[in-house]
């Protein structure tokens, strides 16, 4: 039976996690967590009964707390609790589905309690990918990733091999093929409508400025050990082949499937064992063509900012990663224009002078600091 | 240093390994073998310095052995000569390229010496695949494909995970889009005009029936215990995904690279390292698109048969192969249409009364016997 504890369980990933936790029917929920959702962090917690439960915002928490007074569920509050959630028990492993680098405390807390981390939280490798490798390497934890390019790209290499390089598809988000001019004037209703997945807003929106998929190059040298100039970007629209790996000797593997996150998490949740999967099979006969092209970089200019922030590496990463936390927030609350995340990400990293090795507390500092000067 | 042994060094699989042997840089060649081409024959020991080499043809072997009279190569001839070259010395691993079911009793000798089989001898496998896998378990013997498809699923599989389906894909050959009524009047010509690979002649013949295909089902069948209605042909005209493996997730891993036979064979030779090769990258922003279809089986119906061959098992495969072997050599001299290799085949099945177990005995008389008669 394996243990796992859910961070972010009232998430588009943290809902479908517990999906295949219900397909598998072999997984003991150990912990769950929200940030104020606790209408269906209480129905979770009858459905799963963990041992632990933590919402982030602290009245959501007392509430729960009376709410499920009459279950032996443990209720925690605020980012004490999310970190005591990731540690709690004898989980495995955890699986980290929080949206920004709000993951980043958990995860290491997760880590240093020794469970492997099932990672669906791409900003906590953003904005701190350095400590966090080397924390999982000196704690001999296994991260795991739920990308769906990333977990391609993991299980592309699971035979071994010297990568030479890597290549990440991109769906090209909802926005493909607009030009500068046409993204002036786009809705937050427009930006939210992804061609191929369903997933959560934060990440929708980094879809369609093409933020995520430069999140993703910075997540993919961390994850896998690879330098920037080996992480290529495809954009290929029908988001079948998850991701790439080119070999030394230039053989290509490459993961498929249906785009569905479900196939991810439960490759991840099952890892190393592949067990069947309530996902639809990919009926070839049936694809007719998928197609390949270079992204368009210079209409979509947050992609090539953010693969040159990791280059830059030290804390130039986290000020892209707040910066684009708070002005993405901003835009879902139309307080800002589609164009005008750009402009606030190109502000901050120009007036941001780099630390070198930012410890985690200096991270921390910084991701706050941004985020509350933009906010 | 690795030890290798090439068997039908002349052919086109053949040269193309010396090639590789070259850019390695780092295999010694122990044997060659040829059937009657000693010229290149004579060029390939004096480059490469082997300690046995092999001609069938008997008065080919004499004339080569004046020719060579200076080397320190020792020069065997017949089927008893190739099977010695199979097992001489201490190579690790024997090449296996030599054309049609004259491969099965050398690539047994191999096998019994302990080699590595390094195949791209489909034949051997299509005619006594069952007897042939069983000797090399027996033998703790592994054996590595070398035709690509089989190389793809051999790399797919390598990092582990129960298999739900092969998907192998083909090219269509040079015949792709025909219709019965043009089929009849395809001269010797057109059907060797492959649109993607360079190969020997009576692979490229059995392309253009998609017999080609039917006999790497068998094939696929016997390297990777698939059973028949787990493996799916696709037609993808453009020959860079090689092919593709379902696992019990229904996640889906394609080895993909440019057409060239020279990678599936570096990868063999350096297995299980991956070492950088001569062969280009795959662009992907170039590509694109790749396309996939189903066959069309009611034009191209020895598919079809040869997989019903398969799934019959017992002696059918070896008389299927036989029968091909002979029809293919008959149409390549112009004795026969396009579609009469076709009716040759399902008239040599038709009147086969099937032996359930055929030794290895049963199935060389058997083979020789089917041969002779339609030759």
């Amino acid at each position: 039976m394996k243990k796992l504890t859910i961070l972010g369980s009232t998430g588009s990933v943290g809902t479908q996690a517990l999906d295949v936790v219900s397909h598998l029917g072999n997984v003991r929920v150990i912990g769950l967590s929200t940030n104020s959702n606790i209408r269906l962090l209480e129905q979770q917690i009858r459905r799963f009964r963990p041992q632990i439960a933590a919402a982030s915002d602290e009245k959501a928490a007392a509430a729960l707390k009376v709410a499920v007074a009459d279950t032996n569920t443990k209720i925690v509050s605020g980012e004490g609790g999310l970190c005591e959630a990731a540690s709690f028990g004898d989980a495995g492993a955890v699986l980290t589905s929080v949206v920004g680098s709000v993951g980043l405390l958990p995860t290491c807390a997760a880590i240093e309690a020794g469970r492997d981390i099932l990672l669906a939280n791409k900003e906590t490798l953003v904005t701190a990918g350095s400590l966090v490798i080397r924390l999982a390497r000196e704690k001999n934890v296994k991260i795991i990733p739920i990308d769906s390019e990333h977990s391609a790209i993991f299980q592309c290499v699971q035979g071994g091999g010297d990568i030479r390089r890597v290549i990440l598809t991109a769906s090209g988000g909802a926005l493909f093929g607009k030009t500068r001019a046409e993204l002036d004037g786009v809705t937050v209703e427009k930006a939210l409508a992804h061609p191929n997945w369903r997933m959560g807003q934060k990440i929708t929106i980094d879809s369609a400025t093409l933020m995520n998929k430069g999140l993703e190059v910075i997540e993919a040298h961390h994850l896998f050990g690879v330098p920037y100039d080996d992480i290529e970007v495809v954009v290929h629209r029908e988001s079948i082949v998850h991701s790439m790996v080119e070999f030394a000797d230039n053989s290509v593997l490459a993961q498929m499937g249906v785009p569905d996150m479900k196939l991810p998490i439960h490759y991840a949740v099952c890892y190393p064992e592949r067990i069947p999967s309530a996902t639809p099979r990919l009926e070839f006969s049936a694809l007719s063509r998928l197609t390949f092209a270079k992204p368009d970089t210079d209409t979509f200019r947050l992609m090539p900012m953010a693969i040159e922030a990791g280059k830059s590496g030290g804390s130039m990463p986290t000020v892209l990663n707040a910066a684009n936390e708070a002005a993405v927030a901003k835009f879902l609350s139309g307080k800002i224009t589609f164009l005008q995340i750009e402009g606030m990400i190109e502000n901050a990293l120009a007036h941001h002078k780099k630390i070198e090795n930012p410890s985690l507390e200096e991270i921390i500092a910084l991701d706050r600091g941004i985020k509350e000067a933009l906010a």
